[in-house]
Order: structure tokens, then C-alpha cells, then sequence
């Protein structure tokens, strides 16, 4: 299998904090987003932590997608994490930030397994910022 | 709960074959690790994948660690994420590195949740190279 995935890591401000404290709607999301993404699912994990919060993971073989939420800040850290070049990420995260209802999300993306000239394996980092218009 | 974390983001070369296909070493590796880093495990979840290769998994609450091996390659694909200030997910991302027997490593660092002045999330980003000597 190709070494080559891209990785989108996100912080996204501004959300729903109803949606954020809501795992059934946490895994809904998780599974539609990894849909939109041309995953297949292997495996969802869900753990509602105190006071508030949600952390949820969906594993792909060799591509997972994670969330970890902060309600009380608006806030939660996303990762999408797809190898090989079926899959399609960017529509993962946007459709996450889209149902989380984020009005602001910086976005890196992490293009890793690249291979240079010496044979070793390094990643190419682009970052950039989006903000999203009120639903 | 801060929602401040630290990110490792970690490609893996020159590590050892037998150890990245072997998956019962990889839960042990992960175990360790999260003992190392000061992280308590919630869960575990492994993965062989053909033709060769191994996804692991282990979360911990608002926090996580995940491994994807190719051992054709000698490559792995390394994150360790942290939220809060008790853990020291340096010494896990070490600890994996040595067990893996990594010649060498592209670190970057993503520091998470990070609030800028006008209240949005937002992250700090630094990357660097090791280089180990052959154990």
C-alpha cells in the first residue's frame, strides 16, 4: 500500500456547543463524515468525559478520523487522516465543520509518507483559515 | 477541561520490519508509551491489514495515540495527542520511536486549542528532524 496519506488537523471555533455535548449526534456525524469521505467504517469509539465533552474516534484501515469537544469553549480538535488516494478528506472535514455548525476553522494540512531524495520519509505542512457564514 | 494539547506528528523511517508487522508488539509498544507519557488508557483497538502492515489505536480521554505501520517500507506513520498539562507525550512519541527501532524521524509539534486575541482556536506549529544512532 501506498505510504502517501494526507492528514487534516482542525480546530474549529464558534460551534454548536449542543451539538458538541451530543455523542449520538457526535456519531452520526462521524459516520456520515467518513461517507462523504469515501471511507470505509472498521470501528467507532465514543467516551462522554466530565463536566462536558465528547471524544469520538472512527477507524478506517491505515486512516482514522478523530474528534475531542470543549462545549463550554465552542470549541473542538479534529483530525481526518486518510492514506492512499481513494479517499477524499477534505469532504470529511467540511462536512464535520459544517454539522458542528463551526463559524471559524483553521485547517493544516499534512501531506505524509512523502519520500525524499535520501529514501526518508518526511510530510509537507500548508495551512490556512476559513470562516464560514452563519447557517 | 484547557483546551489547550500538545500534538506529536511523527514519520518513521529505517524502523525495523519485524517489529512494525508484529501486532502483538505493537499493543505493547502503545501500552508503554502511554504509561511513559503519563496517559491513562480508556482503549486499545489493532488492526492487520493486508498484505502486510498494522493500524493501532489507543485512547485515552480527550487524548489519543495512533500508529500506522508499513513494514515493507520501514515507515510509520506516528501521532501522539495530549490535552491538558499532566501528560508528557514526548517521552511516548520516544518511547515508540526506540521500540520501533527508528533510524530516523520527521517530528512536528502542534501545539492545539491555543486562543488567539480575538477568541478564536487556533495552532502553533514547529518540525524537526532526528537522527539515531543504530542500537
Amino acid at each position: 500500500m501506498d505510504t502517501k496519506g494526507l492528514h487534516y488537523i482542525v480546530e474549529a471555533s464558534g460551534c454548536d456547543p449542543k451539538v458538541l455535548e451530543d455523542i449520538d449526534k457526535i456519531k452520526e456525524i462521524l459516520i456520515n463524515a467518513a461517507r462523504a469521505g469515501k471511507m470505509d467504517i472498521r470501528s467507532i469509539h465514543l467516551y462522554r468525559f466530565t463536566p462536558r465533552g465528547v471524544s469520538g474516534f472512527l477507524i478506517v484501515t491505515s486512516s482514522h478520523i478523530s474528534i475531542h469537544t470543549w462545549p463550554e469553549n465552542g470549541y473542538a480538535a479534529i483530525d481526518v487522516y486518510i492514506c492512499g488516494e481513494e479517499g477524499d478528506p477534505e469532504k470529511a472535514v467540511q462536512h464535520i465543520l459544517k454539522e458542528i455548525k463551526a463559524s471559524y476553522a483553521h485547517v493544516t494540512e499534512v501531506e505524509r509518507g512523502v519520500k525524499d531524495e535520501e529514501g526518508i520519509y518526511t510530510h509537507v505542512i500548508v495551512s490556512w483559515d476559513e470562516v464560514f457564514k452563519p447557517q
